[in-house]
């Protein structure tokens, strides 16, 4: 399978391995998750981030709970799971596949009060297969959208390390390198975690894909230059009306690309799609600890005594966006009417 | 003298001591300079930076080497002198203070062979002083423009350390915020070298100055949110027709202040201003080495094998700013024709 190497997310008999993106690109570590309480603090904590790969991570999580409460608390294991359930929910705000997987691996335990272990298993990892087959769709329809020899921004990482697998956002860049398409990959280093310079770059390049990064304050005099033709983003919630929340630098992003005439793609399975959401405004925003930007690992960057604002998601709205992609079909400038009609449109 | 502690470059007997800058906020120490070779490489390795302080260093760096060639070189004293101009020059390609100052520092010798040392440490201190007076009476125009009770924002660093003293677009800040004038004040850390989590926020605590620092990719969250109503920032050079050069990310700034209708405001010395210099276009932008986004304090953030394009500054089109402040006075929304009038308005 060319083009898409890594595997952050590993079930394993009776434990969930997760590949530790806090320490990427310099150690290349898993970490053992075996019950919910573990999974709940390896999502806050940011061991894995990437709105895809909290849900999966969520729902394997939901497996780590049947099995042990089923076991330890035969007479109220549906109690106790209820408890995992709330932790799980609570570990990060925004990305609202976590709120989706949970929903459905509660509906499957609910369905299979016999066998709540052997369906969850299979539950999650039908969710798992189900995002990677999504990414995949994706990629051919987002690479679709770009014409031949353009250079590509992206923020943040959505690739193999935010998903199941391939990559939302990163997918289509995959899709559309290994379609000669591309000239150029630019990558946003995205602070205060470097998700771009440590692990888009970091498989980017296991993939012999060459990437520039640069800092957040060049993407204006990039696109000035002509030196790309499409930003290139995920999403961790999209609203009904197609306004988008993503990692905090992509609203800049967009206002930007509408100013310099670069157009602006979204890329996120239907799991991101919270047609509960009215609008942007309505999507939760978190905000993490000002240390995120006062220090680097553990060392101070910043003077000490500063304060620092960090919420760590914004919205773009969505008249800045040229096209919403997911598995169920390409939307061009979205409207909530193109985005019900999407939503409405499948099994 | 409230407000304003800090001096980077100080000339003593017979030496420059230049605070580095690279160390902040960790250490002050000094840098001890000799000849105008230690100058020009302290330039270029950014002990000192920042417009005007780039300036008034280098016209130190002549005194400095107007001593030793008049001492060593009796004969050839100004061929000597003409080299070390050069060496100079050559350190920093796009602050125009630079040239501006060592063309003042040519003239003064030029006029003055007899006594060559003397009066060359006479016009470096004299622009030394003119300086930090400008910064003042820039401080006053700018603060002005500053309706109550408004948030700012500014990027980089153009305090104290990046001036004589008192600073630019900060000493407007220091001004309105004594003055009362001020609700909040917000800095980009600024990538690559973090000027603003390192710089600016150890200028503003010394004074007393609350701050809070953001990602770069925040700022647009914050225009939305409503948290500023003006971004103040300095210059390296500015175009006869009121473009802009400024550390890069500043018209990614711009371009989302007039998108959030929010004010932007630039604060410069004359000497700043190149009326040779018909455009943006025309300004040499200095592209540093990758190592700078890939690394820091020598060690990797990014991950191996990844490129980076590393422009340090950018232009700032004219009609993206509301107030150009120098100390001759404020034009607003920037012309050639307003540019012209307030370069000629003065002795």
């Amino acid at each position: 399978m060319q083009f898409d190497s890594i595997r952050a997310i590993q079930w394993q008999q009776d434990r969930l391995l997760l590949l530790d993106q806090r320490k990427l690109p310099r150690e290349v570590t898993y970490l053992e998750c075996c019950s919910a309480g573990q999974v709940a603090n390896a999502i806050h904590d940011m061991v894995v981030r990437g709105a895809p790969a909290i849900g999966i991570t969520a729902a394997y999580g939901v497996v780590l709970a049947a099995r042990q409460h089923v076991t330890d608390s035969p007479d109220n294991w549906q109690e106790e799971l209820e408890l995992d359930l709330d932790l799980l929910a609570k570990s990060r705000p925004t990305a609202v596949n976590l709120f989706w997987a949970l929903a459905r691996m509660r509906q499957v335990i609910q369905a299979n009060p016999d066998d709540p272990v052997n369906a969850s298993l299979n539950a999650a990892t039908t969710i798992h297969q189900e995002d990677i087959a999504a990414n995949r769709a994706m990629g051919k329809l987002g690479a679709g959208l770009i014409e031949a020899k353009a250079g590509v921004l992206t923020h943040c990482n959505t690739g193999s390390l935010a998903t199941g697998g391939f990559g939302t956002a990163l997918g289509v860049i995959r899709q559309a390198w290994s379609e000669q398409r591309l000239d150029a990959v630019y990558a946003d280093e995205t602070r205060p975690w470097l998700q771009g310079a440590r692990l888009t770059a970091w498989e980017l390049i296991q993939d012999k894909i060459p990437v520039d990064l640069i800092v957040e304050g060049a993407a204006a005099a990039l696109m000035r230059s002509n030196k790309v033709q499409w930003v290139i983003v995920g999403s961790d919630r999209i609203a009904a009306n197609g306004d988008v929340a993503n990692k905090i630098g992509t609203y800049s992003l967009a206002v930007n690309a509408r100013h310099h005439g670069v157009k602006f793609m979204v890329v996120a399975p239907s799991t991101t799609v919270d047609m509960q959401c009215p609008d942007g405004a309505a999507i939760p925003i978190e905000t993490r600890e000002a240390s995120e930007v006062l220090d680097l690992a553990g060392q101070p960057l910043a003077a000490a005594g500063a304060g620092a604002w960090n919420p760590v998601f914004d919205v773009t709205p969505a008249e800045l966006i040229d096209a919403i992609v997911t598995e169920r079909g390409v939307v061009l400038q979205p409207t909530r009417a193109k985005m019900q009609a999407m939503m409405a449109d499948a099994s």
